[in-house]
C-alpha cells in the first residue's frame, strides 16, 4: 500500500492528506518564487476549442474531448470542447484574447492540471499538475529573460531543498550555426539525434547520424560539440572567443553574451553551459534549457523549457515570442517521494488540541480554541470527552504538537508532545508561549 | 468590456490577472480558516467512473462525459469517465476507498473546480470553484460538529472582510417533527415549498402547500412556524420550552440544545436561528445553514450546507455520517466584483522595479533584485533602460510601490511611488526599509 498515493483510478492519481499537504507546501514554495520576480498568476478553462486543440497527429491523440452525457443516442456526437493538454497552448490563446487588457512585456505564472489520454505509466498519469511561467514581449523580447527564467529554475530548486540538481543551458542557435558551418542542412533529425546523447550514448547518436546523410566527418564534430560542458564564466569565454563564420552563429554569440553576462550574479556553478541539451520540441528557436536532479538523471529532466520566437500565431496576427519553463508537478513529487528525498508532513494542519473531561467543558474549550486560532494557530477541540490517553493518542496521531488541558479556576495547561513539558498558564499567556 | 472577466467561452469564465490574484487571496484566507480548526486538504481526481456520477435524472443531464479524441470514428463511444460536477461524491468515494488509512472522524476541505453542462447564464457558469468542507464520523457524528461548520461559515465572512452577511442554522428534524405532530405525512414537498418562502412569500407558499394536499390550518401552521426567526440564546430558549410531542422533535431538542450551546462563544446575532431554512437537497437529516450578503439576499445563498446521515453508501457499507458545507467561489467573486464588495488586486504582485539607464548596469542590477528577493520583496529589473519617465508610468502600471535608482557608487535610491518620498540608500538599508 503505497503511503502517499491513495487508491486510484488507473492514471488517474490522488494523494493521501499528507502527500497533499506537502504539494500544497512545494507549489506555495515555487509560486512565491514566481512573485518575487513579478510573475502574475492566471488560470485559464480546463477545456479548449477541439479545433484549437488539434494540432499535430501525435497529440490529437492524447487529447480527451467532453460532451453532456445526456441526448448520448445513437447518433455520433462531435466533441466541440477538449481538455488542455498542455498550459502553453491555453496561454496562448488567452493572451491573444486579452492582449489589449494586459501589459507586456506580460510575466504570468499558471499552476493547473492537464490530461492526457496516454497509457498510464509508473511517474506518467492521464491527470497531473504543470506549473510553468512565460514572459512574452510584444513584437520583440530581449534575450536577458532567457537568462532570469534560468535563474528562476536554479532558485525554485535551491529553495525546495530536495538533494543536488543541475540546471543546464544551451542555445539552439549556437547548434544551428554550427551545423550550417559544418554543411550540415537537415538541421532538424541532426537535433533530435543529438538530444538523445545522454541516453543513447555518443556511438548510438554518430550511427543515427550517419544514418540521416551526415559524413563521419561532420557527425563527429556533432557530437564532439555536444561533449562540452561549461561554467558560465567558463561560457562566458568560449563564446567570446568564437568565430562567427556566418550570421545564426553571430546572433547565438550576442545573445549568450547578455544570457551568461546576466547569469553572472549566480554562484558559479550554479548554471552549466551544456552543448549536448537540445530539447525535442520544435518550436524552441534560441535557448533551452532543463533540471535534473543528481543520482535521478535516468528519470528525466523535471523541468524545462526555452525560447520560441511565437507564441500564438494561430490566435492572432500580433507576433508574440516568449521564453518559459514548465515542471511538472505531480511527477515530480512522486519521484521525491519515491526517492525519499521530500518527507510526507503531518496528516492534519492540526497544531494543538484542547482536551475534556467532560463534554460539559466543551463551550468553554470552543472559546479557548477560538483565542488560539485567532493568534495563528491551527486549533481543534477533543471530538470526545473519553479517557485521557487515548485523547493525547488521537492528537499525535493528527500530528498536533501541543495539547491543551482546560483546568477549573479558568487558566489552562498546556503540554508539550514533543518534549513533555506541561506548563500551567492564563489563555493570553499560553497564546504567546504557541506562537513562539 | 469587463475589468475582471477575460473574453471567454461561453459559460467558461477566466479573470483577468487583477481579479485572479484577488481570488488566489480570496482562497488562502478561506483555507487558511479552514486549517485554523484542522481541516486538511485533498484533492481529488477531476473525473469520475460515469457509472457513480449518473445517479439522478436531472443530474445526469448536467454531466460532461470524456473519451478520448482518437478512434472517434463512426462507432458510438461510451464514455467511461465524466468530469464531477460537485466535490460531495468525489469525497464520499476517495473516504470510502481511503478508509483505512484516514483518521476519523475525517475533517477535510477540498478547494476545485467542477463542471456543469448546464445553460450558461449570469453568475452561472459550467466550469467554476467550489470550496468545500466535510466532518465525516466512522459511524457515529456529534451534532457540536455542526456548530463548529457554522462557526467557519461565521469566520469566513468575517475575515473576508465584504460587507455585512447573514448566517442561517435550522434543522431538518426539528421540521419534520412539527409537521408531523400537525399530522402532515409529505415530508418532502412540504419542505420544498417551504424553502421557496423567502421567493415566493407566505400566501403563495400556502397555496402550494394546499395544492399538495394539506389542510388550510396545516399550511398555515406551517408558513407560521417558518417565519420565526431567532438569536442563538434566544434558539436555546425556545428549545428548551419545546414540548416534544414525537421522537424526531425530542432528538431535535436534544441536538439543537448541543448545537445552539456550542455556538454560544460567538457573539450575539452572529448566527440566527431561521425556522424558514429547509434546503432543497434532500440528503440533509438535520441541521441545514446558508449564508447570505445584506444587500444581495436576491443572489441567493453564498454558501450552503447541512447535516447528512450517510455520505458514502453507493461505495461502502461503512456508514458515514457527516456534515459539510460548500462555497461556490466563482460566483460569489462575480457578485463581490459585479457589486462593488471587492476591490480588483494590482495586476502584478511586483513590489519594486529597478531602474536601469543602461542596459550595462543590468548584471548589476539583478544582483541588488536577487537580493530584494531574497528579503521577501517582489521585485523586477526594467525590462529595457529608456526614458526614466517611461520606466516609472511601466512600474506604475504594474502596481509597483517603489522604484529603485542604482546609484555610481554601487548604492540605491529608493523612492516611494505614493508618497513621493525619495531615500539614498545601502542595499542592506534598502532591503530593511523596504520590509517595513
Amino acid at each position: 500500500m503505497s503511503t502517499y498515493f491513495g487508491k486510484m483510478m488507473r492514471g488517474f492519481p490522488e494523494w493521501l492528506p499528507s502527500a497533499k499537504r506537502q504539494e500544497l507546501a512545494v507549489l506555495k514554495t515555487i509560486s512565491s518564487i514566481y512573485e518575487s520576480y513579478g510573475y502574475t498568476p492566471i488560470e485559464t478553462a480546463a477545456v479548449e476549442k477541439t479545433k484549437s486543440l488539434a494540432t499535430t497527429g501525435d497529440v490529437s491523440k492524447e487529447i480527451f474531448g467532453i460532451h453532456r452525457l445526456a441526448g448520448e443516442g445513437g447518433e455520433q456526437r462531435k466533441a466541440e470542447f477538449g481538455l488542455h493538454f498542455d498550459l502553453t497552448l491555453p496561454f496562448a490563446r488567452y493572451t491573444a484574447e486579452n492582449a489589449g487588457q494586459l501589459q507586456f512585456p506580460f510575466k504570468r505564472y499558471q499552476i493547473q492540471k492537464v490530461w492526457r489520454g496516454e497509457r498510464p505509466q509508473q511517474g506518467r498519469y492521464r491527470e497531473f499538475y504543470q506549473s510553468d511561467i512565460d514572459i512574452v514581449g510584444d513584437g520583440d523580447l530581449p534575450a536577458h529573460f532567457e537568462a532570469e527564467v534560468v535563474e528562476v529554475v536554479y532558485s525554485i530548486f535551491t529553495k525546495l531543498n530536495v538533494g543536488d540538481f543541475t540546471v543546464r543551458i544551451n542555445n539552439r542557435k549556437l547548434l544551428e550555426g554550427y551545423y550550417r558551418d559544418l554543411g550540415i542542412e537537415d538541421m532538424g533529425q541532426t537535433l533530435i539525434a543529438i538530444d538523445k546523447i545522454d541516453k543513447e550514448g555518443s556511438e548510438r547518436v554518430i550511427e543515427m547520424l550517419l544514418e540521416n546523410g551526415l559524413s563521419q566527418e561532420q557527425a563527429e564534430a556533432c557530437v564532439e560539440l555536444a561533449a562540452k560542458k561549461f561554467t558560465i564564466s567558463e561560457g562566458l569565454k568560449f563564446v567570446a572567443e568564437l568565430e562567427a563564420k556566418n550570421e545564426v552563429l553571430e546572433e547565438a554569440k550576442v545573445e549568450l553574451t547578455e544570457i551568461f553576462n546576466n547569469l553572472s550574479h549566480l554562484p558559479e556553478g550554479a548554471v552549466i553551459f551544456d552543448l549536448s541539451i537540445a530539447r525535442g520540441l520544435d518550436y524552441y528557436t534560441g535557448s533551452v534549457y532543463e533540471c535534473t536532479l543528481k543520482g535521478l538523471e535516468h528519470c528525466g529532466s523535471v523541468c524545462s523549457g526555452g525560447r520560441y520566437d511565437n507564441l500564438a500565431g494561430k490566435f492572432t496576427k500580433r507576433s508574440l515570442p516568449g521564453v518559459g519553463l514548465s515542471i511538472g508537478i505531480t511527477r515530480l513529487l512522486y519521484l521525491l517521494f519515491e526517492n525519499d528525498r521530500l518527507p510526507l508532513l503531518a496528516p492534519t494542519p492540526t497544531q494543538a488540541v484542547v482536551i475534556l473531561f467532560d463534554e460539559s467543558q466543551r463551550p468553554a474549550a470552543n472559546k479557548v480554541a477560538a483565542e488560539l486560532r485567532d493568534a495563528g494557530i491551527n486549533t481543534e477541540v477533543s471530538h470526545q470527552a473519553r479517557k485521557f490517553g487515548k485523547q493525547i493518542q488521537h492528537a499525535e496521531k493528527r500530528g498536533a504538537r501541543f495539547i491543551i488541558i482546560p483546568e477549573e479556576d479558568g487558566s489552562c495547561s498546556a503540554k508539550d508532545l514533543q518534549t513533555g513539558e506541561q506548563e500551567s498558564l492564563c489563555v493570553e499567556k499560553l497564546v504567546s508561549l504557541l506562537k513562539d
